[in-house]
């Protein structure tokens, strides 16, 4: 049961023709394209049960993130005020993983089509979860 | 900018009536109590901007899950199919975070009272974000 610390296993990645971080838009629902998942043989019985049309939380890892920034102005506006990264959507902070609510184009062995998603390529995947009704 | 591996470090901890997994509901929409989240204090910058009555997604760290579960039967009846993790929300997942969408009832210094949440007393909380209007 467990293991001693938290070390998250990548279960994944995105492939996305979105290249780099000035490509990418902040939110998925700002014009953000599809991409594939494409999930590790090893995670594949991990799938069943997912189908064409399914709402999922992709949770990503921003590994490009800086993990030692406690406070932002939201969405790198200078107008606005200092705030608590917990209380924005900035992909920098302590731990930096992404929530990404996508629904299910297409499905080919272990990879799925997902989107929209503004996670950059090669993001690595750390769970995929249903939304719940 | 960023750390090599994925280790996720815990920003607080879930302090709740809820002492053991057997007293937990499956969701928190299911009857969960209100529970106190105890930000540890070198972290407690990231919280300015947090007002009573925001709604947040709180991301826990199951550290009670079995890592190595791939396939489950949903909501744990044994008539319902074999079904890959990521169709579930199952705690038992290669990557065990549970997502909580919750309200603030109430701020005391690095606590926020929040609720309904299903965790257990003691479940390590890994991060914080604002649900997106």
């Amino acid at each position: 049961m467990g293991e001693p610390d938290e070390k998250l296993r990548p279960i994944g990645r995105i492939a996305s023709e979105l290249k780099s971080l000035a490509d990418a838009p902040m939110q998925g629902s700002e014009g953000a394209p599809d991409a594939w998942l494409e999930v590790d043989a090893s995670f594949a019985d991990a799938l069943h049960g997912i189908e064409v049309g399914d709402e999922l939380i992709v949770i990503t890892w921003f590994d490009r993130a800086d993990r030692g920034v406690l406070q932002t102005r939201p969405r790198s506006d200078p107008r606005n005020p200092m705030t608590g990264v917990f209380a924005t959507r900035s992909p920098d902070r302590p731990n930096p993983l992404g929530l990404h609510p996508v629904a299910v184009r297409a499905i080919e062995g272990n990879r799925l089509r997902i989107g929209p998603i503004e996670a950059i390529d090669g993001t690595p995947v750390v769970d995929i979860k249903p939304v719940l009704k």
